[in-house]
Order: C-alpha cells, then structure tokens, then sequence
C-alpha cells in the first residue's frame, strides 16, 4: 500500500495504475461502514484508491472541521488490512493552495434538508468530489448510502457536467443496536450513545408501517417526531420523506422515496435515512 | 470529417480516437481567428475536435443569443478543409437536459471588466467549457487570446479543479486595419466597421507608448480613453490595465499586463487586448 501525498504524485501515479480504479472519498476516523466500500471497490476494481481529507470547506464556521476525529495510523492499519492499493491523504494547502477559488455548485437538490441547515456544506462538497475525480480519474467511486443527500448531489453533479464514472450507492452499516456508523458517534457519551438509537428507531418504524401498506407521508413523518421527542435528549432539525431524485417532499409514499432525519443528541448532530423498499 | 450531434455519441466515439486529442471550444460563424486554432491544434494533435454550440447560459437575458450569427454549413466547409477529424456539435438540450443544475463558479477574476458588465456571463462559459472538456477530454484546448478575461478564467478553473490538459491560448488575428477578428463583426455597418478601428488603435498606442517607457497605467488609460472618445458612434464601457493573472487593476504598467477595453460602436458591443510585451 503507497501513501501519497501530493497533487502532483498522485497524478504522477495514476498514469501507470491498472485499469479500472475505485476510489473511496472518505474524511478519516475510519469504520467499517467505510470499509464495506473499500471491500466492494477491491471486488470491482484492478486498482483501489482511498482518499483521506477532512475537507474544511464543507463545514460551517461553527462546525467541528478543528475537532473533527482523526486517528491516521488506525486508519492506515485497517486500509491495508483491506488490502487498498494506495491511500492519497494531501494537505489543506494542496487541495486549496493560496487563491484558490473554483465552486461547483449543485442546485435545487441542495435547497432542503442538510443543504437548508448547513448553508454552504454541499458546494464544499462538490467541489472537494470534483477535484478527487479529476486526480483519480476513477471508473467508479463509492459513497455511504447514509448520507443520502450527498449521495443525490454527487450523482447530480456527475450527469450535469459529463464527468466520467459511475457513482456507486453502498447501503449504511449499523452498529447492533441500528444506530448508523458515523465517525461523530465518538463524541456521544455513554448515555447519549443509548439515547441515539432513537434515529433508527424512528425510520425503521416507518419503513415498516409503509411496507403495511401507509402511503400517507405526513402521517409517517408526524408518527416519527412522535417517537423522536418521547427521548429527552434529542432535538429535531428534520424529518422528511422525499423522492430520490429531486428531493421534493412527498405527500404520497412511493417505492424508493427516502426517508431521512437530522437529531441532535445532546451537542451531536447525527443523521439517517431508510429507503422505502 | 465526421459530425455529432450527441453527447453520448461523442463520448463513445472519444474511447477510440487516436491520442493526444486537441479540442477548439467555439461558437461557430468561423473566421481565421478559430482557424488558427485549428491550424495550431493540427500541429499538436492527432485528433482535432472542434465543438461548436452557441451557449444560451453565457448570454445575458438582454443579449444577443436569439440573434446570434449562425452559418453551418459555411462552418463546415472552414473546418473540413482545415482537416478537423470531429465537428461536435449538440443541441442546447443535449448539453443542458431538463433539470440541468450545476454550475461552475471561477469568483474574483470574474468580478471586473466583462464579468462586471455581463453578470452570471463567466458562470455559463466556466460550466460549459468544464462540460466540453469532460466529454472531449482532450490533452490540450485552444483558446483565442481576444477573449483575454476568458482566457484567465478557463485557466484557473483548470488549474483549481485540478482538470486533466493544457489551455493554449493563441494571439488574436486581425483585419489588416487593425480591427481583431470576432463573430460579432457582422453586426457593423460600413460607417460602424470603420469607426472600429478605434478599439485597436488605442491599445496599440498605450503598447506603443509603454515600449518607449511610460509606465503609469492611469497615464495610459487616459490617453486611450482620450483617443476613444474623438470618435462620435464609439461608447467606452471600460478600459483597463491588469495583472494578467489576477486581473487586478494596476498603477505601475509591467511586463505582460493586459490591456482591454470593451467599447460600444452604435449597438454592437467589441472586445479587444494586446498584451504588454
């Protein structure tokens, strides 16, 4: 496994890498929810490529981008493990060296849900995925289904602007209790770690009421927050069911539409999301 | 020669050209200005592209896109015989499908000269080319030097987003009284066509000038501005002496500054630069 560090090597090096490559965007602080997409990557692809970057400009000026969790030779141990054939982990003066100031902005799809509450996340977002995929120049590139939204957003951008690969949709992995991997459930304490099971709690009721035969979004969405506030500990910032391609609410349940929450346990902001099949 | 009018077709025709791929973005009514592109992308290219697609999101809602001057077949004929291999040219739904929404976004070079008096005009080039080059992908794009803030935009968006090929930017042409070359010539009547002349009359003096060593740009501006002004159908949008790389106004002329002006001769609006070397 090489690491590499660099703009310039990384494109050095993908001249000469078997064909086809993965890749796996990830922020670090590695799960296996992460590793699921590594796994699947190494299945499809002659060369995996993980990126480790904790892009700053998709947090918010009062976000966590200072502490967000970070532990590299954990990280690395378990990519090798996974058998990754090269790590690119570059500094934040390479990906946004003095002046830099490209956007790529992705709208509508980013108006609602995790685009209203963190204004300015998504162009982060798309702008760090845009450049990963022109230094990697993957085939493909996997993404955790738990961030639903973003899943929704990369796919968007990489239609509108042509770009070459296909995004991969990997479902999320949950710890025993349902709650969905996430590199921020290290900064709920033991009680809060108990009271964020409300998350999956909530969705998984309403996959199951619709698979009863529920159509009706608004009753599903006010059978969640019912559910949600019955925990004292967390607070609602939404709760939705939305068509997967536009992310429009839905009055009606269709199959496919997404279901999805942002709680805050205590301090932590967590999120999830069921698709109802 | 050979004509397409699809993006996928374009894509599934790139997977088999032979390499280094040379693409001239256009706007079609061809003059020797985008022939010497082509001339220069023979030379280097083994497979010569020239897409030509009158791009609706650079237009302003006031501007000339209904009226823009359109002659394919004349086309046609110029680049056959300039031996291009593939003439892409798509509809407007082809490259911007129902639901388009992303947008590449260069800020700061974008705010003065022709990004402050055409609004949202940089917007529709940055995303359009961004889309040309991702379905083209080729090793070098050529680029014409009268659209000089084009030129500084194109440039940092490649290099921001860390896109794959060289921007070659080729010295403008002109007529033998001086006037650069443009599609939008047409639009002159006699009186007008000579009264354009204006433009390259004054940039050629403040080249002449600062060759002999003045080096105040605000002398200079004035002067061209001076000389503009003497001519009755001629109306100065702005003149301006920049950093070539930042765009940024100067005080002290240096080697490779730009000068430009966009001047309006009766209702046609004209751009032109010389570089100060």
């Amino acid at each position: 496994m090489k690491v590499i560090e660099t703009v310039a090597e990384m494109k050095k090096a993908r001249k000469n890498l078997p064909e086809p490559v993965g890749l796996v965007p990830t922020m670090g602080f590695l799960h296996d929810g992460h590793i699921e997409l590594v796994r699947r990557a190494r299945a499809e692809s002659k060369t995996v490529v993980v990126s480790i970057f904790v892009n700053p400009t998709q947090f918010l000026p009062n976000e966590d981008f200072a502490t967000y969790p970070r532990d590299i030779p954990r990280d690395l141990a378990m990519l090798e493990n996974a058998r990754t054939d090269i790590v690119f982990m570059p500094s934040v003066q390479e990906m946004y060296p003095e002046g830099f100031n490209t956007w790529v902005e992705v709208k509508k799809v980013t108006d609602r849900l995790e685009g209203a509450c963190r204004p300015g996340h998504f162009r982060g977002v798309a702008t760090v995925v845009n450049k990963l995929f022109n230094i990697v120049q993957p085939a493909k590139a996997y993404f955790g289904q738990k961030d639903a939204q973003q899943c929704v957003v990369v796919k968007k951008m990489v239609a509108d602007l042509d770009m070459n690969l296909e995004i991969v949709i990997i479902p999320t992995v949950r710890e025993p209790d349902g709650l969905a991997m996430s590199s921020r459930n290290v900064y709920l304490n033991p009680q809060e770690r108990r009271a964020a099971v409300v998350l999956s709690r909530a969705l998984f009721q309403a996959q199951s009421q619709w698979k009863k035969g529920e159509k009706d979004a608004e009753k599903l969405r006010k059978e969640m927050i019912a559910l949600i506030r019955r925990e004292p500990l967390a607070s609602i910032d939404y709760v939705s069911i939305a068509d997967p391609v536009t992310l429009d609410e839905l009055g009606a349940v269709k199959p496919g539409a997404i279901a999805s929450l942002a709680v805050r346990i205590g301090k932590t902001r967590l999120i999830d999301n069921v698709i109802m099949e």
